[in-house]
């Protein structure tokens, strides 16, 4: 019998229910796992993963589609990543725009009004309140990355009137919301001009350090950069840089390596602010609903031989 | 000659200029002080006063119109308030929407993501990322109060799709943006259906604990409170008890007295984001900018003798 895994911690027992009597109606045996260690034998003969498990689909010949509950899939990318080389890869892109979306204006929102330093005052129980605050309306804002996140970010951004919003893309096409869309061609142009740069974008190789020591130093002083995507695509030495310097402001939900250990010098940087990669986890229930909803429908598509929605190009990266 | 007074602070030369231009124009003498100390002889002979000046309007008979940078007018209200009983009022209310509605939606970002709690994981370096969190999406969203303040808000709020957000007024006419409008005889039936409370109203002796043991005990368990109107407003007490309790979450930046003292347990309730009044405050460039721009209108009503725009009803109290 046809084998399907889920290790999903989070589904609640109705979504479970749910996945259940669509796998068992199109003839799948089914099990969840609240971790891959459960029974590894079941998890290398299954035809159908629904889970994060970079570690099993090396090791399982029988593979035909892995959906990974996460957005990214770096994880997934080597070379010896699956044993079967045909298997699909789709990921739920899609599931973590509004709660990116949120995070990424809660983090702008708080540099801008100077959170960090409010804190402190409030924490020695001081009653100050004259420290210079600023405001997203009139801000020029550019989004890297426009995807389901630059999306969602760029419509709740638009109702504090920023002065503009401008995405980057590689298509150059405008999924609405941006009042204009460069390319790596031209988007180094954009920088003298960005009040708040905000990255959504994959941990690809094209994307490797986009943000580097040049163009950080193209950024306008006082310039805030949020970072909602992957580490990777910062210089993060040379942004540190430009942090203890005290010329630009971040807030950062991902970092070049994580989890941060005790030591790292990243936890007392200056005029940044931190948050231990939780603007896309699944803690929150909209997430959850999405990421079952889109594996759902996947399944069907899956099992009546049409193409899968959220398929990722391997090679691409997303 | 007639004589104008300005004492804000805040106001950039080139606003000084603009003011000093206008009154000159209409054959005012016009000084500007930093504070009210230092020439109160001239600030009692003048005949318009644009500042917040609450310790001068008792004793400036020839005083025939102050405006106040701030929005609330407590200050003013008292019987003995005005030495010239017909004094005109105005206030600057208005200048303070964008401000107040971005520290709120920042706010309730903070309290929903957990912020708080987050922040004493990141000072102690750990990486923690599985605490629950709850969104604006799909939240039920109730406004007390529709002004400038209500409705800046709402737009943003709209952005990030709430399930609906209901305002509460006196008059019940829906100035836009808001699903309905409730008002003092049926607002409290809402509450039940309320995640999220909002509060923005004057300082006013009807709004007085309008939100009282009662009215708390109606909200739902988990419920966001968030203050930036008057904390009397608030049964203060009866809120901190709710917080204590576990029961309800509040952002406050007003409280029953301020500042709050070194010793004040304010400081240490559980579930309570505080902020020290900085909603609202002049330290955001387009609050001064909006409230130069509104003093400058009323000043050419004034020497032209039409109504006053941003005129007081001092019965009222806003």
């Amino acid at each position: 019998m046809k084998k399907i895994a889920v290790v999903v911690q989070e589904l609640t027992e109705a979504q479970r229910e749910t996945i259940r009597a669509a796998a068992e109606g199109h003839g799948f045996e089914i099990r969840f796992f609240d971790t891959a260690e459960e029974d590894p034998a079941y998890l290398k003969e299954a035809e159908v993963l629904f889970g994060h498990l970079p570690q099993i689909t090396g090791d399982a010949p029988k593979l035909k589609w892995i959906c990974t509950p996460y957005a990214g899939v770096d994880q997934f990318l080597a070379k010896d990543a699956f044993a079967n080389r045909s298997a699909l890869l789709t990921n739920s892109s899609g599931a973590y725009g509004v709660t990116i979306a949120e995070h990424t204006v809660m983090m702008l929102l708080d540099i801008l009004r100077r959170q960090p330093d409010y804190r402190r005052i409030v924490n020695a129980r001081e009653w100050k309140r004259d420290l210079t605050v600023r405001s997203i309306k009139g801000s020029r804002i550019t989004l890297l990355g426009t995807g389901d996140i630059g999306q969602e970010t760029a419509v709740r951004l638009r109702a504090f009137a920023p002065a503009n919003l401008i995405g980057v893309n590689r298509s150059g096409r405008n999924p609405g919301g941006f009042d204009r869309i460069l390319t790596a061609a031209d988007w180094e142009t954009v920088l003298p001009d960005t009040d708040v740069l905000i990255i959504s974008l994959p941990g690809t190789k094209e994307a490797f350090h986009m943000l580097g020591r040049k163009q950080l130093a193209l950024l306008p002083d006082g310039a805030v950069i949020i970072n909602v995507g992957r580490g990777s695509v910062i210089d993060q030495e040379a942004l540190l840089g430009e942090l203890r310097s005290g010329r630009l402001y971040a807030g950062l939900d991902v970092f070049e390596k994580e989890p941060l250990g005790k030591d790292d010098p990243v936890w007392e940087t200056p005029n940044l602010l931190i948050t231990p990669h939780t603007a896309g986890n699944m803690t929150l229930k909209h997430t959850v609903e999405k990421i079952a909803e889109q594996f759902l429908e996947d399944f069907g598509n899956y099992c009546e031989g049409k193409p899968l929605k959220h398929l990722v190009d391997r090679t691409r990266g997303y």
